[in-house]
């Protein structure tokens, strides 16, 4: 491997994001996300179904805390089978554990969100809320390092047998990057601590060693969270850990199978769901639960690079390449099909029936980021960049209060009311979720985009988004640093500007989003003079206090249309603005949107606004619309098609359903003319 | 109402079919569909799942004999509690009921469809066959008239104690459907004999008397049986029994939450599904399960006319509009969602995912027959039309060994094997089907179809189909015979020439097809002098013997188009010829049949051909692929479209899927030039 190339990400504090586009969503989940997941977690939302999860954290306490005193048989044991047990309606709650199994990672998706938010953006107040949560986190603690509530309150006994559905090594996954990120931000370490005790204990358990366990998680996201506390700690044995997770999964005969006691070759179930399949080198396709499945890649993309495993890389890059030319909407959605929220077949990309869970979006760009660490090609930032302009953002209405699990390319609100197959495209974007994932991922994921923008080695620096930004770079004994000014993706102009006390060597090398066709760079007014490799523009130079970088990226609006093979889309076409999908609602263009139709070969114009959706380009372009005539009978005969003129109004993808529920279309049928 | 326009259909031993397009429907129904059946039923179809409906027949049979030999005590009480007991995979099979628990209509539906062919095809064979059936079926009745194996073998304690789910009222409807058209076919009386004392135990049961029960059956079809009871019979209180069931439908409190107990408000069911939500006279559109909705419709229209009840023929008309206006495919499908094989909402008419069981279209001409017995009217005849040409005949392979349950309007082979969301949509047509009821339900409809193509009354004679063949019509004293030549849909000339010894008066109506735009009729070479009412063409004359009725349908090949509230058609059209729904195949036009447009003003040609297909007019009209550009990412700039010009060929789409698996569409894109 070229490890040359290899990159890691900027420390957060390193990096003040002054991005317009980012900082308003990081604002947003700064105010509002923040404060209401801490009141969701503790039950505390009206109307909303109650998390638990602070609860179960207490209850676990106080069983460890009598376990630690009285010895085992003073717990209650309360039979742990239940996916979900729930309190009975309108009875007393008693001191047992309810919700989903997973629930204790409402808490740790939380404290991820806090600590990124407190690296930008100190608020003492926050953080000694965050501190007594972790006080009880901690608490509840198992002796030997062991932290999941549902088995701790429930049975111990039975941790770690039911690896495939219910959840505790993904508990674990997102204890440990909740306390990186915590750690990250403040620095302080009490609950990194206990998420590595717990990653001991399971690494006691676990692990190719004669006598030890052989499963692997049937969620995954321990794998890429071993990877981070490899990169946060230096301990080789997380990242074995990670591996051996990785290359068990799969394996035959199959751990599940043996784990559930399924023997009869008739009851074998099918592990795509899970990838686990059959070993991850030999996974072609992408397939199964779309989260699932980016965070497993993502874990191996981490694994693949500090371990050198060429075959390891070898199938992340055929996994990449099934997702980005066969399984992505151009949103950066994935998931095509809500059965099992899952990756479907190759091209089956329907609009309006798709499942495109922002979580999944998010998880794409976990995995587009290890890509790029492990080697920077602007294919990777070009996806990354696609999720986290579109298919990200629009989980979230604009004053944060509401979110969407899924991200329709297209939505018709009586559609998604009657017909059974669009009913979990649910409109508007609800308040909370039982299964809370969503939102709170939405909110860890825009608090560190920094970390997605930018990384680094020893000589490169590489920006592999255009977020504004200052940011410190080391080298050597001078701190160099870089002013990003941009105001993308509405403006074409990204200004970088250098600071140094003395001149510094580093190479700069920025992305050449694979959307701009007439990308240039001025370095302090002249042309300047650079290496393209792998879509990135290499600018190897000494940098003085001054310097300026111009990046000039002009940003038409274009039609694009989808490969033949999706055959949903033939024959039409969706706008694009750099990196941003457009789209239409109801609200600009009157109901029925599927008679529009877009003139392909029609001028588009711009124009800058600012109101309900924010400070915005929205776009306007040459269309017609159908006039329906008036039928007496359902089928008639086919007469002369009569349209209107119309001018389409395009907004931004991620800005609809803001303004009322009401369709949405982004494909659009087109003709030239 | 108008009773001078209500009629009857004509005995079917009156007319004999020689109908081209019938004809062959009802030669491979009796020589493929009627032996294989009769294996089915009797479990001998090697690997198919068992019937075990006759089997299920003998043992009840055992069990009454013991009944009345020993007291009830003898009799071996299994819980009577599963839909669909089975027997233990490869354990050996007890003396008890296995099966759905309305596996005695598949009887039922077989003596149905034998007792059709027989009044048109004598055959002692066959018959004889029938007659020991018969004697086997009517050992299993009880001494109180009771026939449902299910109950008889399980616990004949339980009892319409589930009205709901477990289906006994519906055997009782089959049943009876079934005795009468044995009765019919053969004269011979014994299982009608059965099927009245069964329904005379029911009417003990049943009723608004105090102390009787009062549900109603969960799945339909008593009601229009017992109506056809009444005409046999003459018998009121069949008849009275038909207008309880539906009267007491809907009901608050609900009949069927009485049934099951459920008492708190939050567990309600929502009947919609069973046509039980409200009252009957106050539903206002088409909901629910379409094959149970319609034969409730149809039951209900039988009362109406019986009754002459004006509010449920509102409450039928009602229900009709709301079918062909808003619920129903250009084939004469309806039920365009599998969620409960069920209508959707008004105008959701999705192509590729819809279910259209051929069993609910069969339905559907049944409801529009009883329509048109009590108003003649061309739009019922219209659709019982379009159903008998196009969706229902598509539901059985050409040679008669395969069926579909559902008819798509397109279907790709991929996307119907892993896309979840269509897998209902099977290819090819299946060999036979546990829920067997689409087969035999194909064969009692096409052997029957002179049923519905002609109906009289004492002055009048209706056609409402231009099904060729020779009836007798009795006019006072003498008998005239109407010899109706026809090679329809094929050909647009229809003649029919009277027999008489005698000069008769009598009117005949002949239905104008709502898709010809140029009918004629001429009579003895003049042109007839008659009066339109209502889409029929009444001619009242004189009749003498070698009188000749020429009747002119000029068939152009026509494209039509759905409403534009039907958002999946907008921009399409899809081709007719005469009441023949055309479609493209793979076979015929390539892959990717997305691709292709057709020229809404191009010319269609005809071809008559002899194959694989039958005897058929295939058209081919002018259109257009697109080129698939070879795109290396899956989202590309948009770039002007090339096309090339093709020929495309339309089948009928009655006729698809003969020839091995492959793509099919109906409806096109279209373009002018």
């Amino acid at each position: 491997m070229e490890t040359q190339y290899y990159s890691k990400g900027i420390p957060l504090r390193n990096i003040q994001v002054t991005d317009r586009f980012f900082k308003r969503c990081m604002d947003t989940v700064r105010k509002e996300v923040i404060p209401y997941q801490w009141s969701a977690l503790n039950d505390e939302v009206e109307g909303a179904p109650p998390s638990f999860c602070m609860r179960n954290f207490r209850i676990a306490a106080a069983a460890e805390k009598r376990r630690r005193e009285e010895g085992r048989e003073a717990v209650p044991v309360f039979p742990a089978d239940e996916f979900q047990p729930l309190p009975e309606e309108g009875g007393p709650l008693e001191d047992r554990f309810y919700g989903f199994v997973f629930q204790d990672t409402d808490f740790s998706k939380w404290i991820e969100a806090v600590g990124y938010s407190l690296a930008q953006h100190p608020d003492k107040e926050l953080e000694q809320l965050a501190d007594r949560a972790i006080d009880v986190v901690c608490a509840a603690q198992c002796e030997d390092g062991y932290l999941d509530t549902y088995y701790s309150i429930n049975d111990l006994s039975k941790r770690f047998t039911n690896l495939k559905d219910f959840h505790e090594l993904y508990c674990f996954g997102h204890l440990t990057e909740g306390a990186i990120a915590y750690y990250e931000g403040t620095g302080k370490d009490k609950l990194l601590k206990a998420a590595r005790r717990f990653a001991d204990y399971i690494a006691s358990v676990f692990g190719p060693e004669e006598g030890k366990c052989k499963g692997y998680p049937g969620h995954e996201i321990a794998e890429m969270a071993l990877g981070k506390l490899y990169e946060v700690t230096g301990e080789e044995k997380y990242l074995d850990l990670a591996r051996f997770f990785i290359d068990e999964r799969g394996k035959r005969p199959y751990y599940f199978d043996w784990e559930h006691l399924i023997k009869r070759a008739e009851e074998k179930e099918d592990y795509h769901y899970y990838q686990a399949h059959r070993p991850v080198r030999e996974q072609t396709g992408a397939v199964g639960h779309a989260v699932r499945a980016v965070y497993l890649y993502t874990g191996m993309a981490q694994v693949a690079k500090y371990t050198g495993d060429e075959s390891l890389k070898k199938a992340c890059e055929r996994l990449w390449e099934s997702i980005e030319r066969e399984k992505m909407y151009i949103t950066g959605g994935i998931g095509a099909t809500p059965e099992g929220e899952a990756f479907s077949y190759p091209f089956h990309l329907p609009n309006d029936r798709m499942y495109n869970e922002t979580c999944a979006s998010i998880g794409l760009v976990f995995f587009a980021r290890r890509m790029l660490e492990m080697s920077p090609e602007a294919r990777y930032a070009d996806v990354m960049e696609r999720a986290l302009y579109n298919g990200i953002p629009s989980g979230m209405s604009l004053d944060g209060k509401s979110f969407f699990y899924v991200n329709p390319m297209e939505a018709e609100p009586e559609g998604c009311r009657l017909d059974p197959q669009r009913r979990h495209v649910a409109l508007p974007r609800q308040k909370w979720f039982g299964c809370a994932c969503c939102p709170p991922n939405l909110s860890r994921m825009m608090s560190s985009v920094a970390q997605y923008a930018y990384s680094e080695n020893e000589s490169t620096l590489f920006m592999h988004l255009y977020c504004g930004g200052i940011l410190k770079k080391q080298c050597g004994d001078v701190e160099a640093q870089l002013e990003v000014k941009s105001e993308y993706p509405w403006k074409d102009k990204v200004e970088v500007c250098v600071e140094a006390e003395s001149p510094v060597r580093f190479t700069f090398a920025i992305r050449i989003p694979g959307w701009c066709r007439d990308f240039s760079v001025r370095i302090n007014g002249e042309q300047s003079e650079g290496i393209e490799r792998k879509g990135y523009w290499y600018l190897e130079r000494v940098w003085q206090k001054g310097d300026r970088v111009e990046i000039s990226l002009p940003m038409e609006p274009v039609l694009y249309q989808a490969d033949a093979r999706v055959r949903e889309d033939i024959g039409k076409a969706v706008l694009m603005r750099g990196p941003l999908v457009y789209c239409v609602e109801e609200a600009d263009n009157g109901a029925n949107l599927d008679l529009l139709e877009i003139n392909a070969k029609g001028t588009f114009r711009l124009r800058e606004e600012k109101g309900e959706l924010g400070d915005i380009v929205t776009i306007s372009g040459e269309g017609r619309r159908i006039k329906p005539r008036p039928m007496e009978k359902l089928y008639e005969p086919y007469r002369e098609v009569s349209y209107e003129p119309v001018l389409i109004r395009y907004i931004p993808y991620y800005t609809w359903c803001n303004r009322g529920v009401g369709e949405m279309k982004t494909y659009l049928r087109c003709y030239e003319s």
